[in-house]
């Protein structure tokens, strides 16, 4: 053991030296949890630093993403980075961010806001067991000041019933948090008994010695259910100036030098982690065919949600690495039609949208394909985990149904009004809102292949197949569907709003009132040269859309003008009030975002340009 | 108990009747309840249904807010609504929505999104025993499947720790979810496990015998905990044709005449729900006096975060109603200041970013004026809560800290870069971003007297106050701080771009080139006055945010161009990279965002605007 402890001095040593370089970090974060780490690195951990893509490799996360030098010490412990490297840390262009992301090869995932390591360790502990297939453990340090965020509550109910033996979370109880001590301080049997509860086995140990770290880690899983290892640590543990005081949370040592010295100096040891010991291929479903997506006939009165559901079922048939996801609303969603047919790829989380989210970020880690949808509005639940998996360059596909006030009678806390606006204002984030059940079988596949985050937006209510089967649509595109050498104006929509503005149209014409009809199908990316081309030609744009006014659609298109060529007349049609309850049709009217409210902006419009005219 | 037994069938009769007139609802997570809430009504609750600001009334939550018709038969049974109105359940204009909102008197808070309403009754409960100071209760009906939301076991923590035993939550344990059984289905032994494990006095009881309520509800709080009552019921008991059957969630029952023959007819039972039997009125900390402001002079540098909490500090003597809300970060939002001068108004919530804010919804629906600060990435973790809030008609004001990428080192896990975005998109919503200490000062008080959702975006690092203390400064306002009769361009900045632009404009200046400048502070509303004159006057406006492209400043000043007058050429500078760690002014360099990329920006589009008109 001594050479453990060694090594737990050098990390310490090395968390400090790299925060004190940066001049900024987590050093007393870290100094509390050297010893767990030293030894899950010489003696549990299995993995092939040289090939972080293998796949029996464990995984670690570390939830207290702010204890980075810790991370990173153990990095250089373990070959991976070089000592100059790791003084880069924090540094403009250094891979060694404040908090880890998959800008490093050994990361899954990106941490920095707390309570989502072991949510996405679930994520990660169900592929092992339901996907890969295979014995990789997944290994997660906590701290306890982050046990109070409900998504952890999450993660234990899930991962306690799906018994994940192979899951293990490793909890740093430290006793401080940033501001003050914990509410439980280092009263672990009471955390015990609450993670207890939940199913899972609870190991409480004095998280500083190393036998008791070594037997703790040993014993993870042998009960055949997740484990909780809760460690008594002293919170920059080690260098008495910082040692179980509060104050000293996310900053330097004060003097770091003498710290050094207290810890015995800079050593240089190396860890060799072992490798995974079995070489057995991840587990596949089959094998991948051309995608056959529903087909569905013009005229036809069909919702979009239901094309959806409809076409996933067809993409798992095609891409056997489709798994889809339900927070408890499937048959709302149309994701049962997708579980119908694949029962082994689909994941029930119950009423957990943090837990859903995070769970498909761990699954597209390891090259899943996930889809995970709910209510549009209820995504909002998990918006902290989508900006989350955008910073740790995640491939998510995520399906919002029930938009906006056309879901009519359950009234406003059920209809996605401020989607696309939390979702366009996401990093590398594409924004997809079909109108049609062909059109959206078609993006359903398109999302498959896109990296990021991809939204796809649905509505509840049927609305006429207006697109042939075999029409392409591209992220990226759009659709014109009314156009002629002399329109007036142009309406855009997406979603319903297409059929409201291909409705004024006509009525429009009747009155010798030409108007282009754009379907903006796809609101991030924008297709910029139909908007231009729409600009130029007629003069006017009016957007209409089924959301709040700020950040939808209307924004969208506005954007395409930010680079300083003169903008065409704008007018921005959306919910401006607060909805109740009522039916589909009256809804849209009540906002004004229906076909008559459409042509009298038009109408208006015409009249005062040609006033200003005169 | 007969009585009861009629009164509970008369809830199921009203419920059905009222769901079959509107074609949609919950019947049958109704019908499980009945039993339930006529025990409390006519037994437990203490209100006085004509005089809802009466401080003495108990306060009931239905958490499970698509449980609405049993709602609203309650209050027809109690006398509050006719039958008349009753049936008017789901139509356009009716105040009985789908899901309760307080259009209702008698409703505090709005629910229909799950796992809210047992955190904003910790709210409530908490204002009960450390604000109002009365001996009120919070009644709490929950669904058992809702309990799978982590924002539930953040209610559970605090409300153990701090011992709200006028907290009770009575657990409808019907066994079915929407698409399924729950996770636990009856094994309320295992609920009552976990929240047992929370602090919680937990009683399981058949929750259609009436004794067995009566005894519940009258033991509840008597162990001086909150109590769990873990109820289990029939979903749509009572109605043969769909009791405890799966697919029969949220849909009227089929044979509404036949379900109402089998519970026995339509009665006209009254109930008299007993009214608090006290008079003192609800504690307040001292009275109104003027606010003092922090003042600062010109020149001196300081965080907009230190202004914010110096002020709220401030704000706390000049205002006894305010109180202060945490997330285990006040030291960095600096909301410790108001700690420590007003300890007896401020609640640590550690990191429980959901609980915080429905507290704070709790808090304000019994007239308080609650100020909840975190990191601004952070408030992402409670945004369906801050849509709720909205469709609530809560009055909030949060405070973002850590805007941007100018926090430097910490990198994008910590920068709020889509908290504009999201905020701007939520129904009432005030949002603002000042650059100054004195402004910030200003703006906190207005805050205070603001309805809906108001936001404070404050920033990490200091900049020069430019602004003297006693300038007023008003929401919706703005300030042009560099002018001339032959400005070029526009910039227009909010926070750390004001004084980005105003380096650029000097910079400009310096080569005979004239910008004007103005620090649009208020992002919603937006002064348009101000940015129709500059866009007529310069042409050309330039917004410069420390956010992502979309959603935010850029978006704000577009708006004001959405109603069809021609916009002038409008640039947009945001940040578009993904940041990685770095020094804050190496961050707004590498975004694009400081003043060198405004200055160049500037020259750029006065260059392409000379070759257009050679």
């Amino acid at each position: 053991m001594s050479d453990l402890a060694e090594l737990a001095q050098q990390l310490r040593v090395d968390a400090v030296r790299c925060s004190e370089v940066a001049g900024s970090g987590h050093p007393t974060s870290s100094l509390s949890a050297a010893h767990l780490m030293a030894v899950l690195f010489a003696r549990h951990l299995r993995y092939d630093f040289d090939h972080p893509g293998e796949p029996g490799n464990d995984r670690l996360i570390f939830s207290k993403g702010h204890a980075s030098p810790l991370l990173y010490a153990l990095y250089k412990a373990a070959g991976a980075i070089s000592d100059d490297e790791l003084v880069t840390y924090r540094a403009l262009g250094s891979r060694l961010e404040g908090h880890p992301t998959p800008r490093l090869p050994w990361v899954d995932v990106a941490t920095g806001a707390l309570g989502l390591g072991l949510p996405m360790g679930v994520g990660l502990a169900l592929t092992g067991k339901m996907l890969d297939r295979l014995p990789y453990r997944t290994w997660v340090l906590c701290g306890d000041s982050e046990l109070a965020e409900g998504s952890n509550w999450e993660a234990f109910e899930h991962a306690g019933h799906e018994r994940l033996d192979k899951l293990v979370a490793i909890i740093d109880v430290n006793r401080l948090g940033q501001r003050g001590p914990t509410r439980l301080e280092w009263r672990t049997d009471e955390y015990a008994a609450r993670i207890g509860a939940f199913g899972w086995d609870t190991i409480e140990i004095d998280g500083h010695d190393l036998s008791q770290i070594d037997e703790a880690l040993r014993a993870a899983g042998s009960k055949g259910r997740p484990t909780a290892i809760l460690a008594r640590t002293i919170k920059g543990g080690g260098v008495e100036a910082v040692a179980d005081k509060e104050g000293k949370h996310g900053k330097p040592v004060s003097d770091a030098r003498a710290a050094i010295v207290e810890l015995g100096g800079a050593r240089n040891i190396g860890v060799r982690v072992a490798k995974p010991t079995y070489t057995a291929p991840p587990h596949r479903f089959g094998h991948a065919v051309p995608y056959e997506p529903p087909r569905y006939e013009k005229g036809d009165d069909v919702a979009t949600r239901d094309a959806f559901g409809a076409a996933l079922a067809a993409l798992g048939h095609a891409r056997p690495d489709v798994v889809g996801l339900d927070a408890e609303v499937a048959d709302s969603t149309r994701m049962q039609l997708f579980a119908d047919e694949h029962p082994d790829r689909f994941f029930q989380f119950y009423i957990a949208e943090q837990q859903m989210l995070a769970a498909a970020i761990g699954m597209q880690a390891r090259g899943w394909i996930p889809y995970a949808a709910t209510f549009a509005a209820f995504l909002t639940r998990g918006y902290d985990i989508i900006r989350m998996a955008a910073i740790g360059r995640a491939d998510l596909r995520l399906v919002g149904s029930h938009a906006g006030v056309a879901i009519g009678e359950d009234g406003p806390s059920q209809m996605g009004l401020e989607d696309i606006a939390a979702f366009r204002a996401v990093h590398s984030s594409t924004v997809l809102h079909p109108c049609d059940a062909n059109q959206t079988a078609a993006l359903v596949a398109e999302m498959g292949d896109r990296s990021g985050i991809s939204y796809l937006r649905t509505c509840r209510g049927v609305n006429p197949v207006i697109y042939g089967p075999d029409e392409e649509f591209v992220i990226g595109g759009s659709r014109i569907l009314r156009s002629s050498s002399n329109d007036a104006v142009s309406l855009i929509g997406a979603g319903v709003t297409v059929h409201e503005a291909l409705r004024a149209a006509d009525d429009l014409e009747r009155e010798g009132v030409r108007a282009r009809v754009i379907d903006l199908y796809s609101l991030k990316p924008v297709d910029a040269f139909t908007v231009r081309a729409a600009a130029r030609e007629t003069g006017c744009l009016i957007t209409i859309e089924d959301h709040w006014p700020e950040g939808g659609l209307g924004d969208a298109v506005f954007d395409v003008f930010a680079g300083g060529t003169p903008p065409p007349a704008l007018i921005k049609l959306a919910v401006r009030d607060l909805p109740g309850s009522a039916e589909p049709e009256e809804q849209l009217s009540t906002a004004g975002i229906d076909s008559a409210a459409i042509a009298g902006t038009v109408r208006s419009y015409l009249a005062e340009r040609a006033v200003t005219r005169d």
